[in-house]
């Protein structure tokens, strides 16, 4: 096992000490976030040592050149980037002359800790003073409001321990930020304003570009051993800045609290001209509340979220520890509640990747949210895309489609296309069948059929309109192919019929058929109207698409009694990934492109992405068959790659493959298996790490429209414990080695099997 | 056909108004070259127009930072850039106050001519100044000094024409230049020093990181009205540049004429610290020797090239123009004196691509230099490569290979690739074969030998290594195969079994087995020495190696008749070039990539690439259904592609075909077919201008090492004439309508077949 330097727990993340290799790790790990604003874990007081400081704000992002070796006809012109907004966390602290810094004083005893409960991050350390006598205390507590998510909030309390002195403390907002990842080394803010009051500060800038407005304001209080302390303050500001700044004399042995309340608005939500105004009532009326009272209503949030997604597992601490983890970190990043949001591969915890929305959100994380929230999160989700069908098209068209055909991007935060490698950007087109799969996905969990006449029909029609362009007949073959893709597994480009592309195309084009059955089976009229709309020729282009669904080419080894992932699969010279020496791995670090290119091994599940997706399509037998021949030739060098692996184990009764994929799936990042959560979290992955325990160890299926669950536990856990809402109904799964409970919460009536047997709860 | 605004003449190039429109394209296709140093056709005098300012020295590169968006493994950090250095030629010119400049006055008359024959570029205008009455004639003529490449001459002469006035003019020497392909907006030279006399000036710059020193010297001298005229002048000076300003009365009607010598010394040729004075010595002597006399020997030098390398054609006077070009821009670019230099893509006449050497040095211009040079020039040529070896053993390694296999970069200055684009730089290997090619088409146009032990043996052996690492054995087949690469086309991208990368793969193996034996016939010895030095475990290595020629894979389709492009080509969609719209062409302008590459359109020779080379290994009829299936699905997107076509469909006796290709090739940049020609001229693909002469209407072979003619004449010639070296004879070659003459300017007796019969020279 990886060792890591984090405490293992039930309900929190700690670290013990303080060590600056650690930090920029800790940074990320112990970030927080409430869905629309979020940060690093960087300290409040100056730190001189390694750092990436983010804060964020949903939504916001700058369209950032491309940075590209050689054009291509087809590519984007611009990559939006999650952007670094205004740093409000700031404080610079002198005691007695000399600024703390924990990268330069004795750190004589530290503790961070991330209280994933009730969503906090706590700080706690004691320095030594370069004289080698003056001991200072800190401890602070922060988060960001999940109650009220405009608003965050510090209380940073300061103790002279030996020594009486004096102190100056800047309390500060600070626009003046970068991205690390910025393409031409540019900045991407331009100031609109900043004030300063005698305990109070705003400042506000706006987007190059997109301009986006954000304004922050602050509110800073003193108390003194818990009770109120008066002091002054001197302002300092600046285009992109303001401080309040603070001097007083510091009493041996007392404590000084300084309550910063923080107001972070966006022009996603406020208008403009209002922006900076709105910024400061904000902050003012959460200042009256109080930092204890808005921690409050912050910590029931958190036992909110938490009464339905919490999971319980029992004899693996360091398990039950990785799951809350996953979930803690999967609600920090999206709440569901604004359908202009989605789910960032990093979250509010880093800036790598850009862009917010990957085929990640249909694959991975839905069935988490369908099954932990009200239906309209997961709604959202697919209202997302909806809204993008417009972007998706013009995409297309961009690349030679027509006729309304939609290819979704690859990454994008507005609908465009950020991506610009050719053989993802134009070849990784598998995305579209996700997407369509959600749907899917969503009414049969929700039985929301209306759904396709409120944007679900337009979006499939848009997607099969694609697939049928995309295939082309092949004369040799006889045969409808997909020539020049790119799968799920990125370690093979530009290959031809990548038979998981060809199966979730088809699909798609079954599905949309269905589904504007369906519709009109809901209202005749309403479809007939939408079809016209879409200009949708029922006749020529239904055959159309049954003639491919009933004649599209599959490539398989008949010997192997395997499905092949893509033409000339067999050609490759055959390996396992047992046989890599382990200083080879991964091999993304270790070899060149060219060498991963041509290889057998694959990146994530690729084949049994959709002997996932379509389970109830295959025999066991022939599930067994795939999964016996691709996971050993799989190095799982995607984050997203153990979980679907984890189910299909679990599936096929190979528990202990199962355990061992989901310890790579459920603590990826706290023990940083691949090297690089200094850049942030995994976060899309770990809705799969919430997969492999529902769907894979607790066995949750959906087959024909019913629910299922065939658990079987890991001989490490004596207890697993979760949620799911199916339909109007909320149950709580109770398994043991030998045991299998399933309470109803609601008096929502439901049937569901357990192992195959009928169960009515 | 295009319309363009050059006249048509045997010798010259001219255009005979002012365009600013036309400007940058004649900066291109009015340069002058020497082989070590060259410049774009830009004005003297300053002009504020759209302009590519450009003056080049052979060999001197800098290793500009890549530029990618997204980094894989194996890629090269850096990218060696042509490097735009001193600007020699420059004046400012301002008469009454007024400041020439061609882009603000009206220019009542104009000419610009390329002197082919005699390597002068030459111009003559008269302009209004900006009164509206004052008219200036201007008559300018300079050169690259072919005779002494390391100096250049301006003869620049005004004459008032109307007016009598006065004149300040600067002549000047500038370091402070840019590459406008810079990927990061940065310059690439450091001062090292400038000083300045009454006529005289040197400034000397250092490249970054390579640290190549450069000194240009200048020295001026005035004539009026053809006799010495006595001037003063001012010095003017700053780090990057030195100049004399000369202020005097211009008298109506009288021609004032400024010789500016300038001497260009590189660190390529002389010791860096004696760089500047050896500049001023050099640029000293010219002056004593006089623009006349220079010029002399000059224009002798040209004549003494185009002796043996003229290209004459009868009845068509555009080709006959065409021709020359591709000749006259050929030596200007490469006259084989220097083994570290090669042929840049663009020579000295533009930046684009960087780097100075690709595949089309051995697969195109290798027979030019062969015919019509000594043997050395294209000696020096592999010897370019065979110092490069050690490079190309690193390059492989990064990739993954070993036991010194060797692949030769994509593109490259000093033997490291400069290339990124993973398609290409990892995966268009089949250069490596055009470099083994090389070595054999030399050795059996020189009957060389002994090269085989002078380098030859230890580049076929690396490249061969390569070839049997590249290759892997499939269970599926049974048959040898290679995965993953992209063929001379393109437009295909990581497909597996490229018909001509295994071809050539196997014909190398096959020759190295057959040097090996000839080195061992010609010097036992020394062979088995050198085997030894590469540790070459011959039993196992050629056993390896005839086991894959034996049984490499092949794709064909047996039902055409054809061998395949690539595994798959004929799942692609069915189209000929023909069915294309014209306003989609070049499809590399007007489709998305991704669209390029499903398609099946081909950008150059891929297959046919295969005929050309080994055009003895098939029957006419194999040749024919191929060309016959291939070259209509071409576009010939690439300046190489016509050529080849040319040559086979002229074997084929397709003479309109071979002739209709051969337009495009001949007069690609002078009637810029491509509308890119402002960026520099295609100078590689004017050796294949040359093939197409030669080895299509001239039917030149090599058949069992004996030389063939088997012309052919397009209806539009009425005669064509060129002359061939051929071991150690040179063949005069005359061919019309219905006669063949082959003359013997040699005393070396040597038999020729024309026709098939043998003929006795």
């Amino acid at each position: 096992m990886f060792q890591n330097y984090l405490e293992v727990a039930p309900w929190h993340i700690r670290e013990n000490t303080f060590d600056p290799e650690n930090h920029e790790k800790s940074e990320s790990i112990f970030s927080i976030g409430n869905g629309q604003m979020g940060q690093r874990a960087n300290f409040e007081e100056s730190y001189s040592g390694p750092s990436l400081q983010g804060s964020y704000v949903a939504g916001v992002y700058y369209p950032d050149k491309t940075r590209v070796g050689w054009w291509k006809n087809g590519y984007p012109e611009y990559f939006a980037k999650v952007l670094n907004s205004c740093n409000w966390i700031g404080l610079r602290v002198v005691i007695d002359g000399e600024e703390l810094d924990l990268a330069k004083h004795k750190v004589l005893s530290f503790s961070r800790t991330l209280d994933m409960k009730r969503g906090l991050l706590q700080r706690q350390c004691i320095v030594q003073l370069s004289d080698g006598k003056k001991e200072v205390e800190l401890v602070a507590e922060r988060f960001c409001n999940l109650a009220e998510p405009d608003l965050g909030a510090i209380s940073y309390a300061i103790k002279p321990i030996n020594f009486s002195g004096g102190i100056k403390i800047t309390s500060y907002l600070d626009f003046d930020v970068q991205n690390r990842d910025s393409n031409y080394g540019e900045t991407f803010w331009v100031p609109l304003g900043a004030m300063v009051g005698e305990h109070s500060g705003v400042v506000a800038a706006a987007t190059k570009k997109t301009d986006f407005h954000v304004a922050v304001a602050m509110r800073n209080l003193w108390l003194c051993n818990g009770f109120d302390f008066e002091t002054h303050a001197e302002g300092t500001i600046d285009k992109m800045g303001a401080g309040n700044v603070y001097a007083f004399p510091l009493e041996q042995g007392k404590t000084y609290t300084l309550h910063k309340h923080c107001a972070v608005l966006s022009s996603m939500n406020h208008p403009k001209a209002a922006l900076m105004q709105l910024a400061q009532d904000r902050v003012a009326m959460a200042a009256d509340a109080g930092f204890e009272s808005l921690r409050a209503a912050h910590v029931a949030a958190w036992a909110e979220k938490w009464k339905h997604s919490d999971i319980e597992i029992e004899g693996d601490a360091a398990a039950q520890q990785g799951i809350r983890f996953n979930i803690f970190q999967l609600h920090q990043t999206y709440t569901g509640e604004d359908e202009r949001l989605n789910i960032g591969p990093k979250g509010f915890t880093g800036e790598k990747y850009g862009g917010s929305t990957y085929w990640d959100t249909e694959a991975y994380c839905l069935p988490f949210y369908l099954a932990t929230e009200a239906p309209r999160v997961a709604r959202n989700l697919l209202q997302y895309r909806y809204k993008h069908l417009p972007k998706a098209i013009e995409n297309a068209e961009k690349l030679g489609f027509s006729n309304g055909a939609a290819l979704y991007p690859m990454v994008t935060m507005n609908g465009e296309e950020c991506h610009n490698e050719w053989e993802i950007t134009f070849e990784e087109i598998h995305r579209n069948g996700a997407i369509a799969y959600a749907i899917y996905n969503y009414i049969r969990h929700t039985e929301d059929e209306a759904y396709l006449l409120e944007g679900g029909l337009d979006v499939l029609i848009g997607i099969s309109r694609f697939w049928a362009q995309r295939v082309n007949w092949s004369e040799a073959k006889q045969k409808w192919v997909m020539l020049g893709v790119t799968g799920p597994n990125e370690y093979e480009n530009n290959v031809n019929n990548n038979w998981y592309t060809n199966y979730i195309a088809a699909w798609t084009l079954r599905f949309t058929r269905e589904s504007i059955a369906t519709a009109q089976r809901i209202d005749a009229n309403k479809t007939s109207a939408l079809l016209t709309t879409l200009q949708f020729d029922a006749a020529k282009e239904l055959d159309h698409w049954a003639a491919i669904v009933e004649n599209i080419y599959y490539p398989i080894a008949e010997d192997l009694g395997i499905v092949l992932q893509q033409e000339g699969f067999l050609d490759k010279p055959q390996q396992l990934a047992s046989d890599l020496p382990l200083n080879e791995r991964p091999i993304n670090q270790h070899w060149s492109w060219d060498r991963i290119l041509r290889s057998v091994f694959i990146k994530q599940a690729d084949v049994l992405q959709g002997f996932f997706f379509f389970e109830d399509d295959f025999t066991l037998d022939e599930i067994e068959r795939n999964f016996n021949y691709y996971e050993p030739r799989t190095v799982h060098e995607s984050s997203l790659s153990p979980c679907v692996h984890v189910v299909l184990a679990a599936r096929l009764g190979k528990i202990e493959k199962a355990y061992e994929l989901y310890l790579r799936t459920s603590r990826l990042d706290l023990d940083d298996y691949n090297k690089e959560v200094a850049e942030g979290l995994h976060i899309t992955s770990m809705a799969g790490t919430w997969m492999s325990v529902v769907q894979g160890f607790g066995g949750m299926r959906i087959i024909n429209n019913q629910l299922h669950f065939n658990p079987m536990l890991p001989k490490q856990w004596s207890a697993l414990k979760f949620q799911v809402r199916w339909r109007k109904a909320l149950l709580l799964v109770s398994l043991s080695a030998d045991a299998v409970a399933v309470e109803n919460l609601t008096s929502e009536k439901i049937t569901c099997f357990v192992n195959g047997k009928p169960l009515t709860v």
